[in-house]
């Protein structure tokens, strides 16, 4: 049966145009509308259909996990899914870990005793990649295990231009604060960028404790006390960064005049904040829909582990 | 069978103090602790029974449905109605009903087919009344009929604490921009503090599309156009609240030194601004408490048709 997916690629769009076509959501040209209708027809393809086949094989519920509901990260993943979720008919339980290892393999007991079609795992715990066997799961910007697909956005390309972005603007001392969740590589290609270009750079890494309390304002002032002037920060989540903007103006640093400031992640958030945060975009949308589909297709023989999605600057007043 | 409603009265605490202690969550003083198991003790409460005994009789499913996932209102309310359901074995089923009327009457149907030990209503339609018959429903900050049981906050009260607020701060010329949401009730007690102590005032609606998309900005700018010089805002939401910053920024008006922000709701997002927003702090926490356990002790003989909490201000740098 052939799968959202196949729509995009004989259509030559991207998974959210074709859910967009479907749903009739947002603006989308005559010919692209057109190039989907058609694509959907050589195909056979209907949306319905498969939700029906999935429903006869499970239920028709899918189970999310998520480390906290209050990051707005999170509150944006759970809507993406939801939204595409719902295209194919089916509802999503959605479960929050509270970032606490036994409470997450509890969830996955109580989803595999709800019989649900699968699991969207938005959190790290190694621990309960045993439990998954026999079970559609993948993780969402989380990689657990080889056997697990993995969709991931390009954070080593999102570390590329947010220090290419400071560097651009004339920045010559840099620091990249990363706060916990699995932000490895936008530290790697944030230190590359950084080291090619000969600039002076640091990275400071936040605690398990100020991760857990999205609280990082002892870190941040520590930082302008500590170091060098700063003239660019780079923050591994816009949470992070609105709370960089908020000392830049207790300590009377004009931004971007004297500090500018990247986020990473483009919430909500970034768009409300004063200034308007300069961000990488993560393909939120794209990145639930190809985690939905990969459930609905779910097939083992042809499965592929890990799904790497494109990441882009979007340039607003903070730097 | 006793519910933590019966705990909290008999230990002279809040429902919210209760669950804290059975989830051993927050800081709780020992005093505190002995006195709310001393209640369980007396009253031989067993919090998995409770829901043991709603699971012979549904699912342990309970359903909510909001009007968006994006706005950070309702975020936070997922947060706490999943953190007070899963302390009592309860699964949340999370259906965004994108404020459509159909969507929403949608979801109902799916969540009676799903047997669903219950409904938690975020949404406004009242159309969907009458297929809510014979199903345990509550609504949440919103009123939709008398026969729904209603858990609110003390609106009025909210409105003439931020109007109380910006008078004692020296403002002269107060503006109140309503969002949309039912906050009828929030105009009223602006109104009528405005109207009592003499104060220059007016009241400016927004749109239903600036509501759904979130966008103030033009609104906002031509509050600043038309008027005589604003010296305070009260704003309906913390979300309009972080836009009339953003203004007040780019036409160069320093807050709170010119212009006093206010905003409604305390989510997450108003202390991340800058600067900080001073806000009336809604009882999320207990609100969603009070919802679980009005569907979990749900009664048909001696249900209380609305339950009003209180609201309180919450001072920080933006007043």
């Amino acid at each position: 049966m052939p799968t959202i997916k196949d729509v995009a690629l004989k259509a030559g769009v991207t998974i959210t145009t074709v859910s967009r076509v479907m749903n009739n959501r947002g603006y989308l040209s005559e010919k692209t509308k057109e190039k989907v209708h058609q694509a959907m027809q050589e195909l056979d393809y209907h949306p319905s259909e498969v939700a029906r086949s999935l429903a006869q094989k499970q239920t028709t519920l899918l189970g999310v996990i998520v480390p906290s509901l209050l990051h707005p990260y999170y509150s944006e993943v759970i809507n993406a899914l939801e939204h595409h979720a719902s295209i194919l008919g089916l509802k999503l339980l959605v479960c929050n870990a509270q970032r606490n290892a036994q409470k997450e393999r509890e969830y996955i007991d109580m989803l595999k005793a709800n019989k649900v079609a699968g699991i969207i795992l938005c959190t790290q715990s190694h621990s309960s990649v045993r439990s998954l066997v026999n079970l559609p799961v993948v993780t969402l910007e989380r990689s657990i295990s080889p056997s697990v697909p993995a969709i991931l956005c390009d954070n080593e390309m999102g570390g590329h231009l947010a220090a290419k972005h400071l560097l651009s603007r004339g920045c010559k001392n840099l620091v990249m604060i990363n706060g916990g969740r699995s932000s490895e590589e936008r530290v790697r290609g944030f230190t590359r960028t950084c080291e090619e270009s000969s600039t002076f750079f640091h990275v400071v890494q936040a605690s398990k404790r100020q991760f857990n309390q999205l609280d990082y304002a002892d870190l941040i002032n520590s930082l302008f006390i500590e170091n060098h002037p700063i003239d660019g920060v780079f923050a591994s989540s816009d949470v992070i960064a609105a709370q960089v903007i908020q000392i830049c103006h207790k300590r009377g640093l004009r931004i971007p005049d004297e500090v500018k400031v990247i986020g990473f992640d483009d919430v909500d958030l970034a768009r409300l904040l004063s200034p308007a945060l300069s961000t990488i975009h993560q393909p939120i949308e794209e990145l639930c829909a190809w985690a939905i589909q990969t459930i609905v297709g779910w097939d083992t023989t042809k499965q592929q582990s890990r799904i790497v999605l494109p990441v882009n600057l979007i340039q607003r007043s903070s730097t």
